[in-house]
């Protein structure tokens, strides 16, 4: 690889207490690519695993159009260009051209690359990091029923990148392996045996890997592991975690990533029960109502208008009671999941945001805090407004600490890549 | 009338300041059948609304079956008969028959009822009290799929005894009325806002008679009227309700009764995401999966054992593990649920338990209230464990009160009936 300067965080900031680790074969970097998939898009930050610098970062957008759109940041040096990009394998492939662009990239060649690591959302019973193989691509199918948003474009795409890169491993570290920790009794539905059993019915959890970020960094900040913290990723999607000693206890989304905190526009906790009334008086099927659910609820769905906090911040503003309605669910609904996990832990020691909301939404992070002096946990107003990255707001007489803390998933995911090569190579 | 004792409370206990408003026409007492029915049985109460007293309690079980079974209690006279009660007018012509037996009766004659209260659970658009009529029966109609369990018994109930009764008011007092003052922002789910506007798809709670009267009672017991209160009404079907200044905030039940905490054979919150992989593989339709969710869910499905809480402490004393995860997970759900009201309200003044289990589950108090010293909630145990019938169990230094107070929904539905009747009366 050639030298280049680094993009965002190191080793430190991931929570990695140690890098020394990273002695994988003799090469001198280790270079991990982790992949984000969307339906059309595929985002991605190529790590060098020996410090744990982010060399690039980049996107490919409207993949399947007629012209797609690429971009790349690598040091200063930035990169736009327009092409068609048929399907997922090809996005690599246009991802790759730029990465190892001859005046700027990050790469000399693309063999590089050790792998390509994808936050992979649900196995069901694959849960933890796995080269992808024909069984984990078994497990995901599997899924889909419940993730449809979420892991028909991960099997889509990975099947094509087996195909077009056969030497290359890729990894799925799953986002619900985090939360194995979490006790059976806030793992269980109330539902028959058999199916808690037979077809793997419980909640899973999901955004692990910012979790897991947010664990480990802020028993740094703290100067302790044993805290007890909440862990808030609010942005497009939302969930909130209870972490104790670095360990999940309790997560808001369920079986599905569906449930828990409304979304952009999926809808968050909803009453099943309510369902054969949707389908009589719609005359929707089952999937098309779950499909507009997951499509047209949220803060979507509640303001009639939009489901990105900006649009809706500025529409309550100028009057429109719907928006002012979907902010205020949003918020009573994080307080909601929030006190449910201070009772569950018996008080907190922090509470971090995180995610693109939690880390720029300065209303948003005041009003889920507010009133709650009696409980301990008092928010300083001017130190809230001035947090850019990392910072702390909370005021002097607060028992609990409040944070921001901007999440690096990625690098977890890379991270996870390398652990699970190393110990591939030791069992070789 | 004729005179007889008391069998339960006065309307001081009901959380009636006062009862001088009855000077309904110009009879002496003011009498109201209060009942409570399931698909096979007829519960009820006799009450002179004169003085809130209770005259007489009574039950038809087995409805409809070879055999029934009739019982009542008026003051120490106690009567059990077996005979053919085919349905349930004739249920109430039963209970009739017992309440004015000439040597022990409560009553002379039938007509000195003024009305029959139904606590009734789900009239949709129709939240409030109503003289049973057509659209109170249609109301209730579209609501079926919604609970099943709950409102044909009701509805067919009702029919037949304005075809038997034609001159006696039925009156339904909903159980969602209560629940009328919760805050849209705490109510509304983040559906498609079609579906919330025009199928009136929202949360509207339930146990709304229990709750009203925990809150009047709580008032007087505290002494002020203004305080956070957390009402756990725990039994075969569960709810907590959170309320401030008498009123309701939150509750746990949603659209429907099936959701909010796990109920003894009914499912609680649950992911409607998973249901098309339970219909997937186990080839039931949506239909049945919810019927079994309404029926073999709850403790029943968590511990494929029983949905009785006794039955559950027995077998988990002997070790039995499924039994005690049920147990667990009711506990951890009520503690979840109360968190999420302790943050709403900013802090809790009492936590008040009542029904089945609130009132005689002492160890399912403990667990509910256990660990939470930094929040200010701290819990005798030795007053807790010697608690019978109305009592607190808070230590002296806990900041939050803790009360067991036993509930009686069906004194606040017969006033619920005669408040209405008043009006009525007022309006003719």
């Amino acid at each position: 690889m050639v030298g280049t300067q680094t993009v965002t965080q190191n080793c430190s900031a991931a929570g990695l207490s140690s890098c020394t680790f990273l002695q994988l074969k003799s090469v001198k970097s280790v270079l991990v690519l982790v992949a984000n998939l969307g339906s059309t898009s595929f985002k991605y930050r190529l790590f060098d695993m020996s410090n744990g610098q982010c060399l690039a970062r980049g996107a490919v957008d409207r993949i399947g159009e007629e012209v797609s759109h690429c971009e790349v940041e690598i040091g200063d040096w930035k990169d736009e260009r327009s092409m068609s990009v048929p399907d997922h394998g090809l996005a690599v492939s246009a991802c790759l051209e730029q990465l190892t662009d001859p005046d700027h990239g990050a790469l000399k060649d693309a063999s590089e690359i050790v792998a390509i690591g994808f936050k992979a959302v649900h196995g069901g019973r694959l849960s933890g990091v796995f080269v992808v193989d024909d069984d984990v691509l078994a497990a995901m199918t599997e899924m889909n029923a419940a993730a449809p948003a979420h892991n028909p474009p991960y099997i889509a795409a990975m099947k094509l990148l087996r195909e077009r890169f056969p030497d290359l491993p890729l990894v799925a570290a799953f986002e619900t392996n985090f939360h194995r920790t979490i006790p059976s009794s806030r793992r269980e539905y109330a539902i028959p045996r058999a199916w808690a059993d037979g077809l793997h019915i419980r909640r899973y959890g999901f955004h692990g890997a910012s979790h897991r970020f947010i664990a480990g960094r802020v028993a740094e900040v703290l100067g302790r592991s044993d805290a007890r913290v909440i862990s808030c990723h609010l942005g497009g999607s939302s969930s909130l975690t209870a972490i104790v000693g670095g360990e999940s206890v309790m997560t808001t989304m369920g079986m599905t990533p569906q449930t828990g905190l409304p979304q952009n526009n999926r809808v968050g906790d909803f009453d099943p029960f309510a369902l054969p009334l949707i389908i009589e008086k719609t005359g929707l099927t089952l999937d098309e109502v779950l499909g507009k659910l997951a499509s047209e609820g949220g803060l979507l769905g509640l303001s009639d208008k939009s489901g990105d906090m900006r649009d809706l911040e500025l529409a309550a503003a100028n009057g429109d009671e719907k928006s002012q309605l979907a902010l205020d669910v949003f918020v009573e609904e994080v307080r909601r999941h929030m006190g449910g996990m201070i009772v569950a832990m018996g008080g907190v020691d922090a509470i971090v945001f995180t995610g693109g909301i939690g880390e720029k939404g300065k209303e948003t992070r005041a009003a889920i805090v507010a009133g709650l002096e009696e409980l301990g946990i008092v928010a300083d107003g001017e130190a809230n407004k001035k947090i850019k990255g990392e910072g702390s707001f909370h005021a002097g007489d607060s028992r609990t600490e409040l944070w921001v803390i901007p999440t690096n998933e990625e690098l977890v995911v890379a991270r996870q890549c390398v652990e699970l090569l190393q110990e591939t190579d030791k069992s070789a």
